[in-house]
């Protein structure tokens, strides 16, 4: 089988995923100047095209590659970026590797766990989705503080794998908010190089995912009160 | 469901494939020193995991979650490890990278394609499987000579996407012969830090590949012969 030739426009973006996912390796592996900036930008960049390819695959249907290949560059974007990322920007000693590879393994777990229940619900993801555990973690490597970036690293792992159902977010005037939200701090990591800038790039960014993160509590009480 | 539970023993060697492929992506990141060395280490205890998980696959049952990890390992541990490694051992400028990227694609879609036609066949894999491509770029490291590394990138990335049919090794002997090369090189790799001995331990394993690189030739000659 010819594998160029089964490529369908959503696997373009889920491509374009994997690629931006390795650019925020590449840019996590250097040493300072705005690199750690340049990381998280990119992996702005693999969440945006990780949106795009769903909603493409909707409209215009999925291709036989679709569901694997997604695995495989939300895996390298979200997984494994971020964490890595983390252990860059914050020189973390050999000690703590362990819990970025717990992270790591929890995203891969997630994945794979998905491509097996996802035909049961359409309605809801089981567990954190990896896009919004690897935006959160990356976030908050840019607010400075080692300590915080390490327990969120445990705590998004356990929710990844958790099996608490997380709306899909698949309304359009949603999707914009998110993407607005994304290409801001995006330009504000690009062209403001002053630290209070991204520290609040990176508070809004870390406040939009801690939103969705808490919507399933939000989401039980409305049906609670209805 | 709890994915926790749903772990079979070949699983866990799939997890240690991920643990190993990361951990090669840790040092590979370190500059200088023998960290090229201890990535190109973690690279084969990669592959001696991928190895042992299919052959503890075969004989106790897959698991549900098998197919999925399999591939999300084999992504990190030669997808993007060994190009990773390339770049960070020979400092390749950003103009080089997109060679890197395009084999990291064509290990992704490998990967994909395997997934979905790997039922048709049993005997041969299509294309040249992701490991052998990664063990033969991160060999080609420690020789020190960018250019083939760059060479052997494009080379090894249109291998992996052709529909060329490759030799399942299943073979006992043979898998005991790889292990042993492995072992030994990875041994050398640890414990003998002069140039001569990492030049020859890098010379056996690319040459062990290579054998396997053009073993589809032969293998139509000698049918041809019978």
């Amino acid at each position: 089988m010819n594998v160029f030739r089964v490529i369908r426009p959503p696997d373009i973006f889920t491509l374009l995923n994997l690629v931006f996912g390795f650019m925020a390796i590449l840019f996590a592996g250097r040493a300072g100047g705005s690199s750690t900036q340049y990381a998280l930008v990119f992996i702005l960049l693999a969440a945006m095209a990780d949106g795009l390819d769903g909603l493409v695959a909707r409209k215009m249907g999925g291709s036989p590659l679709g569901a694997n290949l997604d695995s495989l560059a939300d895996l390298v974007s979200f997984g494994l970026a971020p964490p890595f990322l983390a252990i860059s920007a914050f020189h973390l000693p050999p000690l703590i590797w362990p819990i970025a590879i717990f992270f790591l393994l929890c995203g891969a777990l997630r994945l794979a766990r998905f491509n097996i229940v996802s035909a049961k619900s359409d309605q809801n993801f089981e567990g954190l989705p990896i896009p919004a555990a690897g935006l959160a973690l990356s976030a908050s490597v840019l607010l400075g503080w080692p300590q915080l970036t390490i327990l969120l690293m445990l705590f998004l792992a356990l929710l990844m794998t958790s099996s608490i159902p997380y709306p899909k977010i698949r309304d359009l005037r949603l999707m914009t908010l998110f993407s607005g939200v994304y290409i801001l701090v995006a330009a504000v990591l690009l062209w403001r190089h002053d630290t209070d800038y991204i520290l609040y790039a990176a508070l809004l960014l870390a406040g939009l995912i801690l939103l969705y993160m808490i919507s399933p509590v939000v989401i039980k009480r409305l049906r609670k009160g209805r």
